[in-house]
């Protein structure tokens, strides 16, 4: 069975209404309504419609979403009802935080590897798991059924991993190095680039550091008409 | 002069835009059409008019967009034409990670403090900074000007530090920890999830195995009407 495909903007919005609906269970909430969904993830409630009728759900009248079925349409759109593998490449501050980082496993991601070419590093103990060299990641993938390869070295290696990546036959790729990576077209890469949040705390910084400026006596001298 | 407020939706792409200008920047081009950026970023390009039209950047028929100019009003939009200090609570793998990560300064933001509890961290240098206690935190952000505060500690940690954060008057927060913290209103806090863009790919994962099942010879068994 094919599924139907989901637009790609609305796959890059599920995470985050699934994040909003984990802490509304967490909470005891069972049903959520489109608006509260749209204001916790920070779109429109229409996006929110539409996005969830991609994924076949229509919710209630007065009533809205049933938080738990919510919870199971996502999961299995995005492939989460599946354990995925990933190895992370590059065992430096960043490699470690992702190795040591909760939220992978909550989310069905085991990390089955860790890889660095620095023979100081190479054989040590991190998250228990031992530091390999890069040099196996074939032989890894092959017998840990590596699904998503993640790269965490200076910007410098990184096309480097990625080529021996895709050689080895991964097909997803998570960038956190600071640099643009060519692969072949049947692969995805996705780049996390870590001050894109920063840059949108800053336009509500420098907005707010002007309405001080300009309103005197704060929040109660806007507003009106 | 009061600027007129860009909808949040919008803010929350304008980074995504400038990450692509600058990297058509640096290849030496000059112009940009709204389709590709849509490509680019992942949008529509009907979006990206529209976002780019809330800055009042229209293009031009035919041409497109001037990216030297579109980069100046994106930054100027975002407050990235200032330079802001940032602190960083939490010293741990991903605090130093976070402190030696070069995007930081690139896009204009100073990591003006590094501040941990543990004795054995306080004193220590990371990327040419002491490590200082989270008791100096009010003094820190008075001298240094510190406009963000990035929480990087364990989850159970963030909350107490985010409180801190507010009481010593800073009001924009970037929370790695992964918890939901509570903060007034007039704070603004935003939540990195690094699992977020692991359930993206987890999706397109999922697509191409169904696909590789069900395609038999692959790519060109599909399409047709």
């Amino acid at each position: 069975m094919n599924p139907r495909p989901v637009p790609d903007a609305t796959v890059s919005r599920l995470p985050l209404y699934l994040r909003v609906l984990a802490e509304l269970a967490g909470a005891g909430e069972t049903t959520v309504s489109s608006d509260e969904l749209a204001e916790a993830a920070g779109v429109t409630s229409a996006k929110v419609r539409k996005d969830l009728s991609a994924l076949g759900s229509y919710g209630t009248r007065g009533i809205g979403y049933d938080v738990s079925q919510l919870i199971d349409e996502i999961r299995s759109t995005l492939g989460l009802t599946e354990h995925w593998s990933i190895l992370i490449a590059g065992v430096g501050n960043l490699g470690q935080a992702l190795a040591r980082y909760k939220g992978f496993a909550e989310r069905g991601f085991r990390v089955a590897a860790l890889l660095d070419v620095d023979p100081t590093k190479v054989g040590t103990h991190v998250a228990d798991l031992t530091v390999r060299h890069l040099d196996e990641l074939p032989d890894i993938v092959r017998t840990e059924g590596v699904a998503i390869g993640v790269i965490a070295t200076p910007a410098a290696a990184a096309q480097d991993v990625a080529d021996r990546m895709v050689g080895a036959g991964i097909r997803s790729i998570l960038n956190f190095a600071p640099a643009s990576l060519a692969v072949p077209e049947a692969v995805t890469i996705r780049k996390v680039d870590l001050a894109i949040e920063l840059q949108i705390l800053s336009y509500y910084e420098q907005r707010d550091a002007l309405r001080d400026l300009g309103g005197g006596s704060g929040a109660g001298a806007i507003g009106g008409s």
